[in-house]
């Protein structure tokens, strides 16, 4: 039980704190655009690249958030991407102790080329595990937030995923079709034969193949979506946009919120990389620093299964079409 | 000289009729969600198919549309997507007649799943040429909008590109690197050897691999975004977000609006397939009914080059990385 150590009280207090800091921080993204912009009275300084105002906002988001939680609970631990990547190491740090998961800003590039798909990303974990996540997108005020126990929402009023009435759709009987897969490039682009960006591209091809096609691994889904934030994905699964999301190389920071908010929406998160047995093996819980990631979006009844087991039918049509992919860490 | 037959005020007065539309049609495509999410007090019915919800919305939204212009400029022409999708031809029938060119909802699998890049195009061409593109997604209420000699716009007040000051960034000096290459998998799955969806992919690893892979084709873009909405895809290119997006098989009411705001803000838009010698054949306009695209985003000028002339190498850069598409059609 990941929160006894906290009443229900606690948690809601928490989530409340939360939220506004995720606000606040995203306040502070626009502010850093409004400036490069450069209206007419705060006019952009010839001196500053575009690089270094986009750096200096990552280090200043990250140091808001990090005081204010500081402030407010100086006994939490504090895990932020920005520090994380000054230091050597890159140890999974996360145990025990509630821990505050922070990326202040995902979606750099989007954010460097003003794309809108950027957001901040708050989770908090105790045991391990999520238990409250907050993604606010600030240039479409697309605010994303779960507490345990009370639901996720979009912007506070609207409760996800969006479509449950009369009920939460399962995935369709043919699933990997119908479903809008949502996948990224990343950053590992060496042209090496089995290098991670070949294996991500041969997954890719069989999941978008007409049905029949790639020897019998097309999976012919309905969309292929691509837009440069791991955290926006999984917000997009827990609204019940994308079906399904595939993904190695992330960071703790960038899927911790998601997590959260995709679980307490009714989603299922599990490894990228296929077990051995891909059609029957267990479907295995995430864990969080492994960097490899599969997630199916909430899903409710059919007539024949639970939505918990068009789910995990899903992850295995994914598991049978994907590559297993290199991604490690010491200590993971 | 497209527009000689109307005066600035008449295009003006078009404009404003042409905003108004665009903002009440994306009002029907969001009480068309509102319907599917289903409300307290507004219930889904259960006989209904989010399909057939999708399809008649569809329809309801274009001949809104078509009536509202014809009520207004009963002279005019009208080619929407909807009515030409229920006739046999598949013939490209815009003449020199003031045209409008109307996608009710573009994005159409996106809205089925409730991704929100969804939304209605609207443009109105003279003599084959987009001179009035309206695009509202309204989901996120993002409004694109341009009008001949008068700028293109977000929400009416931010003019594009977003970032021109002190002014318009150039392209890179060494693009496609640092650039954003927008893409999409598209409807053609057929996993065929040399067939587009193939040629597409060998298109998309040759522009994002490393610097010096592929042969010396490799890209090494900064990221790769497919948002499964042509439409959005050039909207976001005259923002400035995107750098690059390279299509092959849309319609010319996907793109019509698109390529009316991306050029009023200073982009370039030329075909997809390579001339013979890409590196330095001339670089040929776009034509609407081709379903082959290349655009580039606005660019100023550098110490060495214009605008154009980065735009331009940019172009050849693209060319020389990617595979020819086949898409054909009668009398284009």
């Amino acid at each position: 039980m990941a929160v006894t150590e906290f009443s229900q009280d606690q948690l809601d207090e928490i989530y409340t704190f939360a939220v506004d800091l995720g606000r606040k921080a995203g306040e502070m993204l626009l502010a850093s655009i409004e400036r490069r912009i450069g209206d007419g009275d705060n006019q952009f300084e010839e001196k500053d690249s575009s690089v270094d105002i986009v750096t200096q906002t990552d280090e200043d988001v990250e140091t808001f958030i990090k005081t204010a939680i500081h402030d407010k609970y100086p006994a939490h631990k504090f895990l932020g991407e920005e520090t994380y990547a000054k230091s050597q190491s890159r140890k999974y740090l996360i145990n025990e102790h509630p821990t505050w998961c922070v990326d202040p800003l995902d979606g750099t590039v989007n954010f460097t080329h003003l794309f809108p798909m950027f957001c901040v990303s708050i989770a908090f974990l105790v045991n391990h595990r999520p238990v409250i996540g907050v993604i606010y997108a600030p240039f479409q005020d697309q605010l994303f937030s779960s507490c345990a126990n009370r639901g996720a929402w979009l912007n506070e009023k609207r409760r996800l995923p969006l479509i449950r009435n009369p009920s939460i759709p399962p995935l369709p009987p043919n699933a990997p079709r119908q479903c809008i897969f949502s996948c990224e490039w990343g950053k590992d682009r060496r042209d090496v034969p089995d290098g991670n960006m070949h294996r991500k591209v041969e997954s890719f091809l069989n999941m978008a193949a007409e049905a029949g096609g790639r020897d019998g691994k097309g999976g012919m889904v309905h969309g292929v979506r691509s837009l440069g934030s791991a955290t926006l994905d999984l917000a997009y699964t827990a609204m019940g946009s994308f079906d399904i999301w595939w993904e190695g190389g992330c960071w703790e920071w960038d899927v911790a919120a998601g997590i959260a908010i995709l679980l307490e929406a009714g989603g299922l998160v599990t490894t990228a990389n296929a077990p051995l047995d891909p059609m029957t093996a267990p479907i295995e819980d995430f864990r969080l620093g492994s960097r490899l990631y599969l997630a199916v979006r909430p899903a409710g009844p059919s007539l024949t299964e639970t939505g918990r087991q068009s789910q995990e039918r899903t992850v295995r049509e994914v598991w049978r079409r994907v590559r297993e992919l290199e991604y490690t860490r010491p200590g993971a």
